[in-house]
């Protein structure tokens, strides 16, 4: 099966006309930005922690989203609560490790989560992946780096463990199903510059997967959208501050052409 | 009384005048937006929860704004703090019962604050007010559905049980008082399309209930405000992203002559 | 030792060459702009509040910005964890006392992060600043207020008291540190309409004193270039909401040719 344009696009339609409720347990900078992108690809957003409340939202939700970028101890309890009901349902879990290998808490809490919720798809940046597979790997903060042959076999590793897709996002995104790889080209330096666009990602592989059965495909037609609509929007943007504004608006229009035409997908 | 373009900008001149502080417990998804189009109108917005500090907050507020998209225990416990000094102080309640009926939780905690704070406006979509009445009635999700006639004799019920002003918004919004109801047809449908924006006009009823003494004008007034400003920022924005941009623009230099060309309102 | 545009531009530089690490224990509702506007300029915000993490996160950061706008608790304890570690590490601490003087729990919690946090920089308003220093001043909310020789005299006694800079914002911004008084004069009245942006302040001190040794001069250049984008941005807006978007548009573009034209300083 391969990657097209008129496959993406066939994603994004049933996005549009379905609507899935995506529920997001995410972090207080992105809570924003995400349910508007999620909005603005079509699906529904719903944000909610509370532990009286998650294992009802999962059950309307087709997907749950676990990001841990501000996690605390109450919000990772209602983590828990939210995951083993998504389990229980058979929705698709997508995992954000935010800032995993910055702090034990961090990458102990998504080891955790890993173990507990088998998610169908994390997400990270190489440094999150690698320190998520390794003890010794310490990362530098919270930022993206590039993404190395150690990282891609950390990702190998968590895919075969775990049996799940595996992505990691940076200049290239390498989507990672234990021995295939996938590289997305798509993308813009600039979208480094504006705070949450990873979270956003994780977003909408959660939107993609509630419409799309296999989660290899739902990862790769996530990141080649949020590539694309960033590259699109990023040339016609003066900075990082237009560059939000100019994302939301062309997700929000995505064309069949667009995809075509901007496309940069390695097999 | 009617509403007219005149009066309704005469509450704005009031709103920029006075500065009236309105004082928010929201949800974090919304809370930069809302505090963003209360400052663009020209209120003072105050975010604050600590249960330390809400009455003190309410002290100094014209208006409180309860919103309970993000709700958990700690935050409930402050709200419910913070009613009760606005009653003892006299101050009007606005009441956003977001996400009412998706869970037990948020459907329980709404009636309870409605009980204990009385109130002056509720706002919010149709399954919402539909779910504060019912128990049988089960929403999906927390998105805006079309206001029907049930939601319309909920509201009615809602309205005559808690002597309050109840709002549906929606592609229509029904602004209902006991027997009265009044539509408002402004606004455009990219609306949905970003997140918060109910919770931006719950935010904006709080700004007029501090400068227009009568809770069923100061309801219609900022529903007209939030559907003119939404679609005049419709007109020359290109998706969502530009929307929200222009909506804040638009709110901040909303004129008479706008709404007088814009208001469409049946009685 | 003299502001000059070429100083500024130097400390940009080794900002937009460094990507210092900024750890953020700040509100809600400025959280997604200020980091935003820090990874504008060239820095690499955290955000982290967890007690089970705060230190770890000092440890990798080279400036802590604590900003107590919706302080809770919780919240609070961390920020007393993370202040510790940062004395004992050795890395600047910027203070942000928003809403100092509205409730007395914001004051308490303010002065005591003072006394055990030993500030190099606090940053706020004419009221906040003055609540800090005088008990019987009791602030209007959390707004700015004009900067009087009241709040230039408090101002004084705190930078005497607690041997840090104190910067008060508003129309001009002063930064006092004991007897020297330097007065900024960019900045423009739009940006008061625009949430967060005095908790942006706060957080590009905390990038510039990264780079920049002296407290003093670290808080000089950050406000002068708050001010200076502030008005460059807002001479392209049409409103609060554009104002934002180039805002930020402007912190990445920003010139040394720029800082020469607009910076107005008094000495």
């Amino acid at each position: 099966m391969e990657i097209t344009a008129a496959r993406i696009y066939k994603s994004i339609e049933a996005i549009r006309k379905q609507a899935p409720v995506v529920h997001n347990i995410t972090n207080y900078v992105a809570m924003n930005s995400t349910a508007n992108a999620l909005l603005a690809i079509g699906a529904s957003p719903v944000m909610a922690h509370a532990q009286e409340e998650v294992e009802e939202m999962v059950n309307i939700a087709q997907a749950l989203v676990i990001n841990i970028g501000t996690l605390s101890e109450q919000w990772v309890a209602s983590m828990f609560k939210a995951v083993h009901q998504a389990r229980k349902k058979g929705i698709p879990l997508i995992l954000d490790p935010v800032g995993a290998g910055a702090t034990v808490y961090r990458t102990r809490t998504a080891r955790e989560l890993i173990e507990s919720g088998q998610p169908k798809i994390i997400r990270g940046n190489a440094s999150e992946i690698m320190a998520l597979n390794d003890d010794q790997f310490k990362t530098k903060g919270v930022d993206s780096a590039a993404a190395s042959n150690a990282a891609i076999a950390s990702a190998q590793n968590i895919s075969e463990t775990h049996k799940c897709i595996v992505c990691i996002s940076g200049e290239t995104d390498y989507i990672i199903d234990r021995e295939k790889i996938l590289k997305i080209k798509n993308g813009h330096p600039l979208m480094t510059k504006v705070t949450g666009l990873g979270c956003t990602a994780s977003a909408l592989c959660g939107a993609f997967t509630a419409v799309e059965k296999l989660p290899f495909m739902a990862t790769a037609e996530a990141m080649a959208v949020m590539g694309i609509a960033g590259e699109m929007a990023a040339a016609k943007s003066f900075g990082p501050g237009s560059l939000q504004t100019n994302f939301l608006d062309t997700l929000y229009r995505l064309t069949e052409d667009d995809i075509n035409k901007h496309l940069k997908i390695e097999g």
